[in-house]
């Protein structure tokens, strides 16, 4: 495994392979559900590259990137075990220097959610993803279905801008206990980690609600907060959206994303699911 | 030469060829200056691509968007004749489907100048470049000088987002009497035609003082302004800046440009010069 930390150095290696590149965004910390993305990247291409990049333009200010958790050694044993072809690891100085302006939005899409709970955070992703697009040129690219929005976010900019890229989803990766694989998840105590379960419990009853039947957003939202409610999780938010456009739908149809956002302490959890109807 | 009409044809010539590829975009209605960036082009790369897209997002609200000039069966017989691969005309519905909402803005570069005349025009050039970078994939790309500021934003959009194209600058081609080509000079009558050589003549005039020792940008302007107000043209503005990072400058210095923008009418024409030190 190659571990480039320039973009010249990175530009060079792809001028010289052939064959079909796969890409893994991350900010490391890597987790089983990293590596069941690369998993399916070695499946479709010859070359797999994984970037770890915590983007600053990502984070609001009261959030944590200073404190994001890192563990570099941990995370390249792990690439080269999954026999990743290159481990990206550019500085904030590589990626943003300081006379860097440029920024791409997906205007609706970004505001809404987890966009207006975190303002900008999806400018920031979708800006630093078009960076590392045009720098790695894979041809497909692997994003986790637990960052739903994220997902929603760069379908729609690689379709609006056409990226030459196929997007490719993997499934969010749980514990047994159901709480979704997350870097942050490092922050949570023993009893939070616990408690946390809630989060998926609570995706769990409304697809429960949904085969009994029920198909008012609102019904099944309430359902969901006072089963979480018994616990110390703080909500954010809970939608029921289409899970293309995100706009919040009334009654759920085929393609209902719901999806959450809980604090615990100061640990912030999203997960969500797509409901089968 | 093949015309093509949609992305998906687009992308399929694109992926059946081999060699380099430089491309072109305008909004049609072509001139000498088109030409001059197609027979650039052409020395560069086995294949050359023309757009042809009057890009309704680069257009304020009380612009000439609707009545921006058009001659297709021209446009194609030129590009034709100097031996163009593929000219791409894409309908609106095809760049901008209802549910496009992306954007790509250059934020300091974009409000300043031009941009402070003309609110929103630059992140509609920066979005409809990108996005035709990602469907032709070029090599390279030529832009005429004459938009100095487009150049600008551009070359700090693909240096920003790291688009693996080499930016282009084909100088500005001018009538004998002076006047830049544009598809906008069209619009000017007999005696605006005349008199709008001024503004070539207001650039002569610059360079003019620069060699007799002038430094101070506002007494070029100055000398400029007066020049100019001797016409019946109705100066938007005049600035001196750097040539690339477009900060205005009060004392020229080695990569300085001038750029001005004079109505004659309706219609507003532009230009500019790097001054000679």
């Amino acid at each position: 495994m190659l571990v480039i930390k320039t973009i010249t150095e990175l530009r060079k290696w792809r001028n010289s392979i052939k064959g079909t590149v796969g890409f893994i965004p991350t900010m490391g910390y890597l987790h089983e559900g990293h590596v069941s993305l690369v998993n399916l990247a070695r499946k479709d291409n010859e070359h797999v590259v994984v970037s770890i990049f915590v983007n600053p333009k990502q984070f609001g200010p009261g959030e944590d990137y200073k404190k994001y958790p890192s563990d570099e050694k941990h995370d390249l044993e792990l690439l080269e075990k999954f026999h990743v072809s290159v481990a990206f690891l550019p500085d904030v100085e590589e990626i943003y220097p300081p006379d860097f302006e440029s920024k791409i939005s997906v205007t609706k899409m970004s505001i809404i959610l987890e966009g207006e709970k975190r303002p900008g955070h999806f400018d920031g992703v979708a800006t630093v993803v078009a960076k590392l697009f045009n720098i790695i040129q894979p041809n497909r690219a692997y994003f986790g279905q637990k960052d739903a929005q994220q997902v929603a976010v760069i379908k729609k900019m690689v379709s609006d801008l056409q990226f030459p890229i196929a997007i490719k989803v993997g499934e969010t990766i749980r514990q047994k206990d159901g709480l979704a694989l997350s870097s942050r998840n490092t922050f949570l105590n023993e009893k939070d980690k616990k408690e946390s379960t809630v989060i998926y419990q609570s995706l769990l009853l409304a697809q429960n609600l949904v085969n009994k039947g029920v198909r008012n957003s609102r019904e099944i939202m309430t359902a969901m907060r006072q089963l979480i409610e018994k616990t110390s999780g703080k909500i954010d938010y809970i939608s029921i959206a289409d899970s293309q456009k995100l706009n919040e739908i009334e009654n759920i149809h085929g393609d209902t994303l719901v999806s959450l956002a809980v604090y615990f302490d100061k640990t912030r959890l999203i997960d969500n699911c797509i409901l089968k109807i």
